[in-house]
């Protein structure tokens, strides 16, 4: 089992931090995104989305969506639970997840590779043609992301961690994307009271230095 | 235990669809999306998010990702199965329906909230604020669309069904997307040569006609 990983880069964090959440040690390769090396035919033979992270299994299966490789982790070894016990918590826990990831993690990945240089040409993760980094788009990314820090701050009010009482692969997405948002200059503002308590609990976690 | 549904819209159907397989049935309510009911105050009560589908179950909690959704039925349920039965099974369909979902879906909706006149000044779902249209974004989802139907039939020349060799929720996904498709004009076309047996299959499926 080998995981493809790029140690800088968002999505496989996720996945890194999640793994040692759960204690569990396999082998990883880095890859060099910036410099294209997923973009390569070994990679590409590999796994032709070209996206990292990817796991293969023992058996040469690829799985390269970050949740999903989390899901296969979650499934071997429950425990520490990171995505629910019954029906109603895997849900809610997913649901959580996903709506930090559509409306934070992607709304910063749409600015982010709209704006940055080193992705000029490659606006659009795992696609090999050009494709052309649009103003627009990072305008929107950059609206939808401050949009993501009030819903966080707003369910943080109500909640311990963005899931419900403990923490989950949610706060594992909303910890990372924060942290992503800083690449393009974005942060909460001090109308943001309660995300600062949880960003400290939650940084005191060791598996968030993964 | 109340489903808030829309007939015509592609995420309601993906649940209706997914309890139709299980053959569950629950108390659904229509509301007007065009006519935008759901970001009147009374909906957004129930739901902040102002999204359709939304589950609200019996002690209240509500859950409003049309996977989430079904990730509840499932594991009340797990046959018919649809989302795997052992750890590599559930990775690999998650997988491939996210991947659906992300490539595909995502691609045609971008497009779709960014031409279709009905949602002028609401080109982003859920967001009460007024949001322009944006033609690049329009075209970059047309390019994507194009792009997805591409991996899809590239897929369905390996496999029978999208996640393998099974129908699963990644199939309800991809032919809710190419029918979502062909809102805006777009479908496949004689290169790709896989699709219609799938497309022929799956349509014969009862629970397609959800």
């Amino acid at each position: 089992m080998i995981l493809y990983d790029m140690e800088k880069a968002p999505n496989p964090r996720r996945v890194r931090w999640f793994l040692a959440e759960k204690g569990i040690t396999i082998e990883t390769r880095q890859i060099d995104l910036p410099g294209g090396e997923n973009l390569t035919p070994e990679y590409l033979a590999i796994n032709p989305r070209g996206l990292i992270p990817t796991l293969v299994l023992d058996d040469g299966t690829v799985i390269d969506e970050s949740v999903s490789i989390c899901r296969y982790f979650e499934e071997m070894q429950p425990e520490p639970n990171l995505m629910g016990r019954d029906a109603k918590e895997k849900a809610v826990i997913d649901c959580w997840q996903r709506r930090v990831e559509l409306d934070g993690l992607y709304s910063v990945a749409q600015a982010f590779r709209n704006s940055t240089p080193v992705f000029a040409n490659r606006a659009v993760p795992g696609v090999t043609e050009p494709t052309e980094q649009l103003q627009p788009l990072a305008e929107r990314g950059v609206l939808l992301t401050r949009r993501f820090f009030d819903l966080l701050d707003a369910r943080l009010g109500e909640t311990e961690y963005v899931a419900g009482d403990r923490f989950t692969i949610a706060d594992i997405t909303a910890f990372v994307t924060l942290n992503f948002a800083r690449w393009i200059k974005l942060s909460p503002g001090e109308q943001h009271t309660n995300i600062p308590r949880w960003f400290e609990a939650v940084s005191a976690r060791p598996a968030s230095k993964a």
